[in-house]
């Protein structure tokens, strides 16, 4: 990663750029989304703020004045990434008997899903490949998720519980998805959820 | 990856090489040894059998000689740093009713040990990011590791479990040593063991 190559492109290459003025205040969710699909789709490395800009159709200067660093805007796409995990208040509210359960069918959802999938490959990817994708993922992943998890059980040591369940989640993730080993890999989702539900529920209420 | 590229390297670049007929019956050994170190450090896209052949201190030649293609090599390497499972039997021989506990123990050994780390963190690296190298894990860890495993169970599904057990101890090893997520990251090993063996436990044997 060279932040200097990443600067504002001279004008005389690639289409031309609108300037910022005329972004619009969609711009950002456009840059949100061409940096999602641009690290998904190639890598932490062979992302540059540059090929964001070129996808999302505006000026590299706009992207870094809205994300600045390269690694700020991973972040960024991350969270937007994990913008289902918004829906995690309705699943904790419900009764605790089944919270494992309701986990369970919304995480296998999430990830049977292509279109949230490949960005979660790909940021599971990037933390593999690169120390700043995991600061980046460590800090999202314990800021938003986990702690949130955390805060609504009723156990002792609630982080570190939270997170085994976390761990077990992407660890099927990993062996379905990314492996592919069989069976796991075509194993009906049911089957899945109904084996690993037990597994949560153990981690967060027992 | 280019196979041409790989071919027997001309003598009058790098060190010289050794004949194929002065390497010795350890040259098998050192080959391995390389590859293994050369996936770990440089991971899958980097690692070339011309790079092995290098740090083998034997000719090109040679390696292709013992192990065929890359991808060949690739799976050698994984096989080498997979051996730690030639103990499985121990484990599946003990009594049945702490099979998860020794299975967790075991898996957390392996991991806390630097020196079996790395090329196990390399192989998932590589899985991620190289197709090839899904396909030999995928192989190997249903050829050798999981079947074995499902193989002692007295259970429906036999397969099916091995893999959930597998997954979670895969996805605690991602969240502690590569997303490095704390509590998790810095807990007692033993702790870890004492929340993970009854899942392991319940996916085995109930």
């Amino acid at each position: 990663m060279t932040p200097g190559a990443d600067g504002p492109a001279p004008r005389r290459r690639g289409r031309p750029s609108r300037t910022a003025g005329a972004a619009g205040p969609d711009a950002r969710t456009r840059i949100l989304e061409a940096a999602r699909a641009e690290f998904a789709a190639r890598g932490y490395d062979k992302t540059s703020i540059r090929g964001v800009a070129r996808a999302a159709d505006v000026d590299a200067a706009l992207v870094h004045h809205y994300f600045g660093t390269k690694d700020e805007v991973f972040a960024a796409a991350v969270e937007v990434s994990f913008e289902p995990a918004l829906d995690l208040p309705a699943i904790l509210d419900g009764p605790s008997e089944d919270l494992g359960e309701r986990l369970a069918r919304y995480f296998i959802g999430v990830w049977e899903n292509p279109v949230s999938r490949a960005p979660l490959l790909a940021i599971l990817r990037s933390a593999f490949t690169h120390e700043a994708a995991a600061t980046v993922l460590r800090g999202f992943v314990l800021r938003r998720l986990l702690e949130r998890i955390a805060a609504e059980l009723d156990v002792p040591d609630p982080a570190f519980r939270a997170e085994l369940a976390a761990s077990h989640m992407i660890g099927v993730a990993v062996m379905r998805y990314v492996i592919r080993a069989e069976p796991l890999a075509t194993a009906d989702p049911e089957k899945i959820v109904e084996m690993v539900a037990p597994t949560l529920q153990r981690y967060l209420t027992d």
